[in-house]
């Protein structure tokens, strides 16, 4: 579906599509700004310092240079320091955040829609150049957890008014395998972690095979098994890692909070927000909660939203901002919708009625008509052509401009609804079309 | 105004102001869609060979490299074909329209909201990465005049709607001044045009200096600046035009246009449309009508939004679409509006309301308010602490948040207009702010 466009990687939207793209869009700003969430964009280009701060060499960052730069083959000494594409929203964010401090009000509650580029291989079929629509909230010093409750509980009301299959949020926590992996003696978490994320793909007998060469004792490897098979989206799950009987500080206080966030999870989103312990991925950088996603049916297209808690999401030094956020893969998701026929847009264009004109010396009339409609909120547009009528028609058809408007030799204008071919006398002044036919509207594809 | 950022040339918006740019950004979009303009978004990346296409190295582009691939020093021979940061929305939808042009409809209107990027030096102060906002209208083969009228009039209704100082469009047409040229036998038009460019500048002396250098009859000059210094808004022009007695064709058709277009002007917008006829910028390739604006009491700004008509906005060699647009500087104009202080945002959060929260345990009963007030379509947050209320005020007003919601112990709540201090009994089920209030407005700054 993200055809027709001569570079791979870089999806491009004809009308029709590009109006669910934008319904999908105005959705998610839509549930964001009712909970309270100041929209921020932050600019494409960071330094090349500033993007590989955290370590990151896996992103496959595009860097830039002035063309001038490049003919005149100007020497490094000459140049400012080396800029690149942002290939997430998180690290332009932290950067904003200490650029910012003295000027935001903390807790900080943003969210950031925009495009972020990845330089990966064009032969991958990944995409290199796509839309993200990120939520968090950062605070000075501390951030109390419920705030870790209210991101997955935002993202569920969100992904609920979407024209796509229920999503689940999946999510783990870093304290409870941490904890666990403390409580039964296990030192080197990170290995352990890493065998787990092998789990779907080697399953328990090569993920133990894996942890004995690296030293782990088979009661150690049994009881990591047994806690990365638990799931649920209720107490039962607290009460299943119990019963494993560890004790440890860490995984009472993971196991609490994971409590707390499925509790809340049942009274908004009913099996909607599950618990899936053997979830690893980002639990080496995430501190505390971490959210992964499934879409119902398209569970191969992977997690189209992730995130977690932070405890230093940004640091000058002096201070430290925890956070926790989470990020919605659009293209990835509208890609889908439009590519599965989940999704279609009632017309290809905003235009609710075309004013025909009856010949050239007559389109000031048109154009007057036109004008009293836009006026009051009626997308509108004057036929560019004279033609005969049965042509203009289908100049609206083609672009399933829904009323033809046409103006009568004797003043009485008349409005035809091409779809039913009705047609009735209207009043320029008073004149509505039906709500759903005011705006090109997005419904469920066959 | 545009500080606070660390790299110079990239302008980012504190919450409050991104609050004022976002209204102008809904505010095109709402009028660019009563006109029926569809949305388009293409690729911020572009082949090199697409980018310069025109043979514009003016732009200033920055090219793009993988770090990977620098990092392992590939040689050419590896790497994909060169590819760049689009610098204007006009390249890349000529693009997409030759892409595409099976799929679209024609006479195709289409709107585009993009970043754009230009590689200039950091010391010019310009910004290097800064917002447009686009309107086109393409034909297929032919694009019929009353375009060239409708275009202005849309973008003088879109600022119209603007909380800024009224803009005026400023009009020439490439077929008056080529004819003009003709009818007094002046073969090197471009020189004409590049000395009249001049005119602000050195002055209608320093103008016939430099043509009577480059061979142009003094006769010749004396009429070129007579044409050049008229100006107006309505037909008075075309009589000062035709009493310089030249008589060629191609002037009398551009007169008809212009005539038409001043006729419409001063029709829908009064005194907000003038003809400038030693406006040359974009004469070279621009076919038909020329426009640049000028924003009242900032006219140090420069044209804010310029465009015109192409006979040829693309070609593929056998299919050629003529087009006819302008494009807004939006990063440009919301600097000076931030800058000059000429609008503000009435809050910097969407928040309407804050739940405040009686103690943590309480924590649920203050989501349960905020839930239902959301589903009522009012932006809510709730308290992130449950400090004193005196404090959980502040954290309101710090925001703007206009409203803070108390519940009660024998379950009666009170919502409070912090700006008042008025306190009042509220039913969580039916209570509304004012509608002012429901949303953060823009209004003129003091």
């Amino acid at each position: 579906m993200p055809a027709r466009t001569s570079l791979s990687g870089f999806p491009e939207w004809l009308p029709a599509e590009r109006i669910v793209e934008q319904h999908i869009l105005d959705q998610l700003r839509e549930t964001f700004e009712l909970h309270g969430f100041a929209s921020v964009e932050t600019r494409a280009i960071e330094t090349l310092d500033e993007l590989q701060r955290k370590g990151e060499t896996s992103k496959e960052v595009y860097i830039l240079e002035r063309l001038q730069d490049r003919l005149q083959d100007r020497n490094d000494s000459k140049k400012e320091r080396p800029l690149g594409l942002h290939f997430d929203l998180t690290v332009p964010f932290a950067r904003f955040v200490l650029d910012n401090a003295g000027e935001l009000q903390f807790p900080f509650r943003r969210y950031q829609i925009q495009k972020v580029w990845r330089g990966e291989r064009p032969q991958d079929g990944r995409f290199r150049e796509f839309t993200q629509a990120d939520i968090d909230i950062v605070g000075n010093g501390t951030l109390a957890f419920h705030h870790e409750v209210e991101i997955p509980l935002v993202i569920l009301e969100a992904f609920s008014k979407l024209p796509i299959p229920p999503v689940t949020v999946l999510v783990n926590n870093r304290k409870i395998v941490q904890g666990f992996c403390e409580g039964i003696g296990i030192d080197n978490v990170e290995q352990a972690l890493r065998s787990i994320d092998k789990l779907d793909k080697i399953g328990p007998k090569g993920v133990s095979a894996e942890l004995l060469e690296h030293g782990f004792e088979q009661d150690q490897i049994d009881r990591l098994l047994s806690l990365a098979s638990i799931s649920g989206d209720d107490e039962a799950v607290l009460d299943e890692v119990r019963s494993l009987g560890v004790a440890n500080e860490l995984l009472e206080e993971g196991l609490t909070e994971l409590g707390a966030l499925l509790a809340a999870g049942s009274k908004r989103a009913p099996h909607r927000l599950r618990a899936e312990l053997k979830i690893t991925r980002g639990l080496d950088y995430y501190t505390g909660t971490v959210y992964e996603t499934a879409l119902e049916g398209h569970e191969d297209l992977g997690s189209i939203c992730s995130g977690g808690r932070y405890d230093s999401l940004a640091s000058d030094g002096k201070r430290t901002f925890p956070g926790v956020g989470i990020s919605i893969g659009v293209s990835r998701l509208v890609s889908r919708i439009l590519a599965a026929n989940l999704a279609v847009a009632s017309r290809s264009v905003p235009t609710a009625v075309l004013v025909a004109v009856v010949n050239e010396e007559m389109r000031a009339d048109s154009e007057d008509i036109a004008y009293k409609l836009r006026s009051r909120g009626i997308p509108t547009e004057v036929s560019p052509s004279s033609q005969k009528f049965g042509k203009q028609i289908r100049y609206a058809d083609r672009r399933g401009i829904p009323f033809v408007w046409f103006i009568g030799e004797d003043g009485v204008n008349e409005v035809k609804d091409i779809r039913s071919g009705e047609q009735q006398i209207a009043d320029v002044d008073s004149w509505m079309p039906p709500a759903e036919d005011l705006k090109p509207t997005v419904r469920p594809g066959e």
